[in-house]
């Protein structure tokens, strides 16, 4: 049964059957330059340790200046075409998964079709703030399915540190910079998995709680009286984002898991959304799960806003803790405010 | 037979077949400002008429200083709901296809949600610039078709007014501000449209030719130099685009023609994205079409980025010109450099 706050308004519908689309491979990049916690203690005045305990991050990968998202997207795309053992050729979609924008045009995915040196394929964004990539699995999944695309390459890749407000720290000191790709292909050819399950919810009283006011139309330097700058950084109301999501949340989850037919105990790896220490911390103990079966990176990583959560998968399916034929649950919140998941077999 | 320039590097695929699935109701808004050219004749101490005979546009809708693409994209969701007989709770999944965004993060999706008061339901960004409509068409509707989302309510809506400079007439005279919206189904309860076929192709070698440099994270005031205010206005190399577009243009609409399986003579209304004047003419010879078949709204809306085709078909479904059962072709460029195209009985 769905509870009320999630079936409000929302028509009833027959669950669509598990799609046969997996993931070939997966990969990850993250730009050369570290921000250790200590090193911000540092620069801003504060006791050794303090940023770290307030943020749960030690360091974060952050983009140099001439760093573009579109290089690091691109890179971890070749990564990811590496894992699959395909070449630039085998793709016949593009998508970028980012949670930002790497200019305001043209998308992020022309720009990286174009460091990739991509031909004769489409390239589009889904944008879905954090949960970009599960927006997209999700999304391009069945076009997949359906034969529209043979192989999509997902990327998110997003530079947050440019657009971070050090005066406020529970804001600024959780991001961190990065890409990450997966190739989307029908099942076969020796790759088993498929996705058994996967849901989206905006809960948009909340749009406002996290967001980055300019950057498109609204606050265009050409429409605002005061200074552009402040407007162009990351604002986050931490604890009514915390109260949104959890409220929630646990009907979410009850509905996907149902969705796909499978309780918690059939999860064998729960990939978050790195949002912060706190969001993990509630969530694992939401889940009822230890460490053991959560990917956690978000000491060395920090919450890289789109790029975060497949960051995660693919660290896991890179160490070997994630195999082929686990059961993975993908699970995360988003500025919008929203919610994301997805139930595959890898 | 795919030429060279088009199939290069692109995966063989077998067509998918037709989709049942079809726009339910279709709707556009427009801000209450006008600027007509006659008035920016005089702005610029232009002759009279000079703007006009330059763009083509003799007037395009602007929005206020405090319109925002939102409250655009949500009024024009209301007039495509109406039309389609539906009302909010009928909608399960709300996808912004505009060009620009209207804030950094969140998704534009999640800001015009909130416009509408939309519960239950989620919303993200399919972003292709000027061809998000058609991107998003042709991407949810395998979902629509799989039963993952029964009315998908696309939107696009865009604010270009802000980010001209008026120092290149070519690149500011012909755009305009406005929002067009569509509810996405599948066929039957009466309505018994079907998309043929979609494509898009993205050549990103003309990534740079139309851009917004900055709106994201590469030129983020926080990491240049110079003056911001110029990166966030459009540039347009209007020639090199022209000579891009119409180099791969013939190919591409062979390809998608032959995938639907029509000819030129099949199509009832060709309805184009109102990219420019020059643009428009090129097509309308190239498909040796006169305007008894092409839906022309260029002159009294200029290019309203991925509003412009959303409310050129709009415009001529409630005019009467475009009628169920019409088999259309809607087309056109957008930065990336991509084009787009769907072959579909309304």
């Amino acid at each position: 049964m769905w509870s009320e706050p999630v079936a409000r308004g929302a028509t009833p519908r027959a669950a669509p059957a598990a799609r046969a689309v997996c993931l070939l491979g997966t990969g990850h990049a993250v730009p050369s330059g570290v921000l250790k916690s200590e090193a911000v203690d540092h620069r801003l005045g504060l006791a050794p340790g303090a940023i770290e305990r307030l943020s749960g991050v030690r360091q974060r990968p952050v983009a140099s200046r001439t760093d573009t998202a579109a290089r690091l997207g691109a890179q971890a795309a070749r990564c990811a075409l590496e894992a699959a053992g395909l070449g630039l050729g085998d793709i016949d979609c593009l998508v970028a998964a980012s949670g930002t924008m790497d200019q305001g045009m043209p998308s992020n995915a022309a720009l990286i079709h174009r460091e990739l040196g991509l031909r004769g394929v489409p390239g589009f964004d889904v944008n879905a703030s954090c949960l970009g990539f599960i927006a997209a699995l999700d999304t391009l999944s069945w076009a997949v399915q359906a034969g529209r695309y043979r192989r999509v390459l997902v990327v998110a890749a997003d530079i947050a540190s440019c657009g971070l407000d050090w005066n406020h720290l529970e804001a600024s000191a959780i991001f961190g910079d990065g890409a990450a790709a997966a190739v989307l292909a029908p099942s076969g050819d020796g790759v088993g998995g498929r996705i058994l399950a996967a849901d989206l919810l905006t809960i948009s009283e909340g749009a406002h709680l996290c967001q980055i006011p300019a950057g498109g139309s609204r606050h265009h330097p050409t429409r605002i009286d005061g200074a552009f700058e402040p407007l162009a950084l990351f604002h986050m109301d931490g604890p009514r984002v915390f109260k949104l999501a959890t409220r929630y949340l646990p009907d979410f989850l009850d509905r996907l898991l149902g969705s796909a037919g499978v309780t918690l105990r059939d999860i064998d790896w729960v990939v978050p959304h790195q949002a912060s220490r706190l969001a993990m911390t509630h969530l694992s103990r939401r889940l009822g799960m230890g460490g053991e079966r959560v990917v956690d990176i978000f000491s060395d990583h920090g919450n890289q806003i789109a790029a975060s959560l497949p960051t995660a998968l693919d660290t896991a399916v890179r160490d070997g803790r994630i195999r082929r034929g686990h059961r993975l649950l993908l699970l995360g919140t988003g500025a919008g405010l929203s919610l994301g998941g997805v139930v595959m077999e890898f």
